[in-house]
Parts: structure tokens; sequence; C-alpha cells
């Protein structure tokens, strides 16, 4: 069986943001990730800071952690990153955790295809706006995109965009006119990684999510939409593990 | 036309609550209800205090209303109450709007069937739990969501449960055992309707969530659940028309 690189399993707890918001979850986090974000709120998972804790796990040893901390207590996992569309046996996990009736939810960037794509439950693709200074490869997004729709996956996919300024919610306008018949999320950006009160992020946090739901009203190009905050950071601000 | 006693349009702002939370929306507030909520954030609706306020308007003249306030910024629109299943002829007013491209969601508590429930798109039954002091009839409750399954509108449908304390928590269990199929979501109860500093709510509300969230964790019946607060009350606390 393939060994995975993970770096955090836990929960039960929520999902704090996009499609699934508020979804009772585990969360797996894997290491590795082909971009390099400027605000990337899960550095950790690539910038070598944690690689030490970085654990190689097969998906009968993932499993199995996730029966131990969350018991009968979950129904749901959510697999995050780093950017888990690096891992290309990735089903040998979804396989198993559907078996066992429980479904799974996963974030790309939306960089990488991987065939296990059509079996995931909440699959949310996030290309990265102008301010996380990466460029966005729209050849590859069409081409996800084309597969997910041929495999009749658009009611489990969705777009999220995280929006910083006004050039990223330009870049949101024009990620929606290309692809409008896909649930489409906009969330507000968290630029105070350093803040360790929760209140005080919270209320910053729900300061830009006022700005951002009110350029959201304002444009006749963002109907069709979806305006969130991250949940689990009002709560539990920017600490890792909840 | 009927004349529907309408007491507030507003919008576009987002979708605070439920099933499609943050959705880009306008508001059509109805008149009314069949209930009197202990805790009741609308109370304002049928407890006489804004009786001067409400307006009898037919289909054409919401839909004028809303093209005037909002423009072409929205494409969904929200009809809250009160109760709006009180009003037998609401097809009038969501046809017209669906004749525009326009989708439409309504909340109710599921004490009334009206056949235009299988015409919403995003259909909240929302019963209420023994803090509100109100009793539920299951029967008419089993009967809607019967209908509703008949209809192939399950999709189209959710459940939701306002939570104040234990003995409610309980009753949600009991409600998603009933129903298990229907997508359920767990809502923070506000108990602070007098508070006007929306921060000191916000604060409040997240504590709340917090607690909320930790007891949906420890318990192996709420595993299906979606748990959220009300963002419009994080954002701009008790304020009416936002
Ligand atoms: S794609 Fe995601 S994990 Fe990778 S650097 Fe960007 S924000 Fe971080
Ligand atoms: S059913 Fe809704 S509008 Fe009616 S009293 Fe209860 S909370 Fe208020």
């Amino acid at each position: 069986m393939n060994k995975f690189p993970v770096l955090e399993i836990f929960g039960p707890t929520i999902q704090g943001e996009g499609m699934v918001v508020g979804r009772k979850t585990m969360f797996v986090r894997t290491a590795g990730c082909d971009y390099s974000c400027s605000w990337c709120d899960s550095a950790f998972t690539w910038d070598g800071s944690a690689k030490d804790e970085i654990e190689r796990l097969t998906a009968e040893d993932i499993f199995a952690r996730l029966k131990e901390i969350g018991g009968n207590q979950f129904d749901h996992v959510t697999v995050s990153g780093g950017n888990p569309a690096l891992l290309k046996k990735l089903h040998e996990l979804i396989d198993l955790l559907h078996e066992a009736g429980i479904e799974v939810a996963l974030e790309t960037q939306g960089s990488r295809w991987q065939e296990w794509f059509t079996d995931i439950d909440d699959l949310t693709i996030s290309p990265k706006p102008p301010s996380s200074k990466m460029l966005t490869d729209w050849g590859i997004l069409d081409d996800i995109v084309a597969r997910l729709r041929e495999g009749d996956r658009l009611s489990h996919t969705s777009l999220k965009v995280v929006i910083f300024n006004d050039e990223d919610l330009a870049y949101a306008e024009k990620v929606h006119e290309r692809y409008p018949n896909l649930p489409f999320y906009l969330q507000v950006g968290n630029d105070e990684l350093e803040e360790n009160q929760a209140p005080n992020l919270a209320q910053h946090l729900l300061d830009r999510y006022e700005w951002l739901i009110n350029r959201v009203v304002e444009s006749s190009k963002l109907n069709k939409v979806r305006v969130l905050p991250q949940v689990h950071a009002l709560v539990w601000g920017n600490k890792r593990g909840v």
C-alpha cells in the first residue's frame, strides 16, 4: 500500500469554510504544496518548518487513526493540505472511507488533475487570486472543470476564491464568468496570521467580511455567489488543530 | 391578484443562516405568524408593534419593488416572516420570480403545508425546540416531509433547529432521528436580542457557537449535521433591514 505524507489528523470539529461550512468532520492534513502563496495559512505544510512532524501513513493507518480519535462521532472526513492533489493514489483512502459510509471532502487549488477527483463528495477547487503572487494556469483549470462535467460531478464540486483586495475581486469575477455553472464561494482572506488573540482576530475578520459583502452587493457580475467568513477563525483564531 | 401582507423588502445582502448561508439575496418579510416563540427575533411581524408598517402588495408590486431596490444586482430572493406558509397564493410571487430567472428561498416552522412548497428552490423547515415554549405537531411535520419526498424535493429542502440549551439539543436529536435523510442544520440561538453593540453580541454569539460545536462533537447521534452561527448577527448585530 502507498504511504502518504501526513501532518495532522484531528477532530471531530466543524468545517470552517466553503461548500460544507459547519459540517461536522474530521481533518487529515497532507504535507507538500506546488504553490507558495504569500498569505498561506498552512505554510508549515510545505516550508520545511514542520518537516519533523510528517508521518508516512497508509490509507489503513489513517483510517485507524481517525477511528481512534473520532470514535463513532463522525461520518465525514476532510482532506486538506498543502495540496492533496499531489498524491496520485489517494483513492486508496477515499475508497476505504466510502466503504465505511464516510463522506469525503477535499480542497485543492486546481493546479493538477487526479482521476480520484470524481470520487470526492465535496470537492472545492480554490484558484489563487493575484494577492497570493501565484499565477493561475487556466488551461489546467479548464481541463479539470471539463473532466468533472463529463463525469457528471458538478453537483459535488464548488469553486472558492479567497479575497484580500479589489484586484482579487476582479479575478473572482473572471473566474465566475469563465465557469458560471459551478457553485461559487467568496471567502474573506485572513491577513492577520500573527494575531494570537481570537477576539481581536474575529472583530477584524468580521470588518473585512462586511467590506467583502458590500463589494459583492455592488457588483452585478457577482450575483449567483455565496460570501462566507472562515467560521473556525472567528471562534478559535489562528490556533492549529481545531 | 392576491395581496400579501409585507413588512420589509430589502437587499441585496447575504443570507445569514441555514442551507444557503452567505448567498447573495434580497429579502421579502411577510407579516403574521401562528406561533409566538419566546425568543422570536422577528416578533414585530406578529405582535402588533409594527402593524402600521404592513403594506398589502400583489406579487407584481413586490417584484417591482425588488427590481427598484436591487436593480440587476441579484438573482435570488428569500421570503421570510413571520410564517410565510400562512399565505395560500404565494405561488403567484414564486412563479413571477422564476420567470425572471430568480431563485426563491423560504423559511417556515413546518406548522402548515402549502402546495407551492414544491416550487421553492431552498426550503428551510425550522421546527421550534422546547425553549421556544411552542409544541411541535409531529403529524403535520411528517406529512410535510412525506409530500416533499413524493414530489422529489428533498434536495431542495433542509431542516434547521435553533439551539439555546441542552433540552433543545435533545429535541434536535429527535428531529434528526425522525428525518435522517434530510440535510440537517443546527443554529446558535440569539439570547441577547436587546444588545445593541454589534461587537459585544458577536463575541457572545461566538462563545455560544463554540459551546454548540462542542456539544455536537460529543454526540454520536449528531454526525450528519451542519452547525452554523447567524453570520448576519455577527456582522450587524440586532439591526433590522440588513
Ligand atoms: S495552495 Fe494552499 S497550501 Fe499551497 S501555498 Fe497556497 S494557500 Fe498554502
Ligand atoms: S415561528 Fe418564527 S416568526 Fe413565528 S414566532 Fe417563532 S421565531 Fe417568530
